[in-house]
């Protein structure tokens, strides 16, 4: 008979201990397969247990498929196959990346969170909390709820001169899983054109679904729509409010020979992505390309992240009509990513005119932050040597610097300054001749006036000393 | 020179008015191509508005490429070509599905939230809300905060056996996007094995990404290991703790016949969904199959949408260390999807041992309503022809009825008194002449105890009435 150790007043339960002595006594061979275990009523009485003690330990064997039961006869033991165990089990450490901190670090896209009405969004959160609504614990559409649907719609009315229905919002967590989204949508045989330069990432992600990709070229005006004409592209991801990281905006002409493009063959699509089409300094929102759309060819896409934090991960898309109907037979499966909550307490947001607000507030720090910056560099020597791009809008600057340094002596000459810029060539996703070979791209949202002012300096005394020995290495 | 009626009193801006008048000129070709715009000045002057208005106008003109500036000349019209309008711009209005309510709705996979401890997780929200601590509006590392990866690491190792290392969790928005990560992870060119019958969402997650689907058979211990080793699966989809929809635990030597299989050639591997694996009913719960997985070939996948609301997207998973190198490597520029604020929360309701309280009580209301279903069955006529399977563990039951008529009678009958019940052959993503011809899903966890006595009796109305007059149809 089998005889182990029971603690009763042990942490395990009794059941358990029995549990793993059993299986213990299968797994080492000590009971064989095929071989009868005592009664349940036996054991119980041998080891002075109960009898559902016993009976909770044999199920759980039994469960996991170590012993069988016949019916009137009793509980054998099974055959148990091990799995040929690996030496070493190692559980991954992965090493701490050692990233140089920089004292002015001028990284682009980044959002200050400081001016973030922290305290207006915490009362609509515990607003939301408290209508306990129950909403907020059960599914939505796939394409999110309605009120924000609907919030969107109007914001893209007043400000992009975009006329949407709510029932062509998609809302996601964040713009890199709509872009997934959109790729199942226009299905994985299309060649996508991306801009080069561009944002890294969306090269990123369509090489990650192991897309075709292609490298448009970029004009003064933007993409080279006579490249695209002559190209193989059925799709194109554009940012034509304000190009990354150039910073050009996409004139009318432009816009409507890319949207012709587009129209002259179907199944061929354009994904506008208005990533930071807020912060527009002069005069009044460029309206988005979608606005020109008549004939439904482009796949409107923004995100909160960069107006909002970048902890809120919401984006969304405009479909056209078609894809909106495929979408929704092929895709509307998917549950929606954003939590019920934060889209409740986002629509509030919207809906009492805070995100406006905010928006105001932003875009005044911003263009001061580039007055500060671009005031700054034209008043010390920089300005001989920096010529400054891409000013009305967004977050960012190109600096095109002629001081006889390539791109790589100009980055790591603001390094020993505790300075941290970006060459150009890090946003080209294909190798092109003609990369530009001295150029900077500079986000000034990340720092406050008195750092851009010290990092400014800090990018004079390496810039502009000694060029002269540096122009022949 | 131009004239418009322009109104200071008006809501929009003079420059915005002004802008408008003449961009209208441009694009109907009064102001043709190559003409010379008045000078600022000029304009000014004669509109009886300020030169900054003018300027204001002109800027936003150039911005949007109606006028160029030809510097110490002054503004021309540029050649404005016009996109091809479609006629009858359609907004697209979805015609709403009128989807047949029933009074008893036996669905799978519902959740029950009204037990869910709101007052408590309110509580710990607005406790996340009051720390504003700055992380709330910062992003955080691509695999989800700390906090919660530790958690969810001591729970599993508590509770399903697994021993893992909080690098290795990988948090995001819900199982269907983390699938979608896994597809990029291990390749486009591998065949994924899927149960069948199995989830058919993970069916049309694969469909939808293009992938080579190999349906693998089932028999009563789970996915076929024979049929899986003479297949060309290299990767395999399985719910081994509880199968959906059939419902059997897959014993330990399938596990590691599977496990052996995997090990046996190199970049095979298993997702192991182990979606409810909380609501085991009988003993404790079965240990996951990664837990047994020593040479690193499971990628464990589990989800908070069943066990807390389906509003929470928050899953997890955890990644072999080979594949969490790849994952940091090529898949580690992709953001999380879950807010921070969620995270944070989750975090302490697990951390305060709320979670567990939470599943506890869960999974006694849960077994409550399994017992009542099972007895209601055994109570009544249709015990002679309904036989019950996977009562063990989860949310739903297999009803195997043997009264003549075929799943679609059944279904029909079930409807005509207002009961809502799944043929089981809707879970076969794929044909199969083996599918049973009378076997039906039966949910119990979005129905009370009176709700399901009461669809219990329909089921027995309909299903025991005139049985012999069906058999021949």
């Amino acid at each position: 008979m089998l005889t182990f150790n029971l603690y009763s007043n042990d942490k395990v339960p009794l059941y358990e201990q029995l549990y793993c002595h059993i299986r213990n006594e299968l797994e080492t061979g000590r009971i064989k397969f095929g071989e009868k275990l005592p009664s349940k009523r036996e054991l119980a009485s041998h080891l002075k247990v109960s009898i559902v003690t016993v009976e909770t330990a044999y199920s759980q064997l039994m469960a996991e498929g170590y012993i069988t039961s016949k019916p009137g006869s009793g509980y054998y033991a099974e055959a148990v196959q091990y799995h040929t165990r690996a030496e070493n089990k190692s559980i991954y450490m992965p090493e701490k990346c050692q990233h140089k901190k920089y004292k002015y670090n001028f990284k682009t896209n980044m959002v200050d969170t400081a001016l973030f009405p922290f305290s207006t969004w915490a009362k609509l959160s515990r607003e939301t909390l408290s209508e306990q609504s129950p909403e907020l614990l059960s599914t939505c559409d796939s394409r999110g709820i309605y009120e924000l649907r609907l919030e969107i719609v109007n914001y893209l009315k007043s400000f992009r001169g975009i006329c949407a229905h709510p029932d062509q919002v998609v809302i996601g967590a964040g713009s890199e899983y709509l872009t997934g989204l959109i790729i199942q949508l226009l299905g994985r045989n299309l060649v996508y054109g991306i801009e080069n330069p561009g944002y890294t990432k969306i090269y990123k992600i369509f090489n990650a679904n192991c897309l075709k990709i292609l490298p448009i070229p970029m004009d003064e005006f933007g993409a080279e729509c006579n490249y695209i004409k002559n190209s193989q592209a059925d799709a194109l991801h554009i940012t034509p409010s304000h190009h990354f990281p150039l910073g050009m905006a996409m004139p009318v002409n432009r816009r409507t020979e890319i949207l012709n493009w587009a129209n002259s063959s179907p199944n061929r699509y354009i994904i506008e992505d208005d990533y930071d089409s807020e912060f527009r300094f002069s005069g009044k929102p460029l309206p988005a390309m979608k606005s020109l759309d008549s004939c439904d060819r482009v796949i409107y896409i923004n995100t909160f992240t960069k107006s909002l934090a970048p902890s809120m991960r919401i984006s969304y898309m405009i479909l056209p009509p078609k894809l909106l109907e495929k979408f929704m037979k092929e895709l509307g499966f998917y549950a929606c990513t954003v939590p019920v909550f934060e889209q409740l307490t986002l629509s509030k947001f919207m809906g009492r005119g805070h995100f406006e607000r905010h928006i105001r507030r932003m875009k005044k720090l911003y263009r001061q932050r580039r007055d500060t910056l671009t005031n700054a560099i034209n008043s010390c020597r920089l300005k001989e040597c920096v010529c400054l791009k891409g000013l009305d809008s967004g977050l960012h600057v190109l600096m095109e610097v002629k001081n006889g340094m390539n791109e790589k002596q100009l980055v790591n000459s603001a390094a020993e300054e505790n300075v941290k810029v970006y060459g150009l060539s890090e946003y080209y996703s294909f190798g092109n001749e003609k990369i530009p070979k001295s150029s900077i791209v500079a986000g000034y949202s990340g720092l406050d006036e008195k750092e851009i002012l010290e990092g400014v300096e800090c990018l004079e005394k390496s810039w502009t000393f000694g060029n002269f020995e540096l122009k022949n290495t």
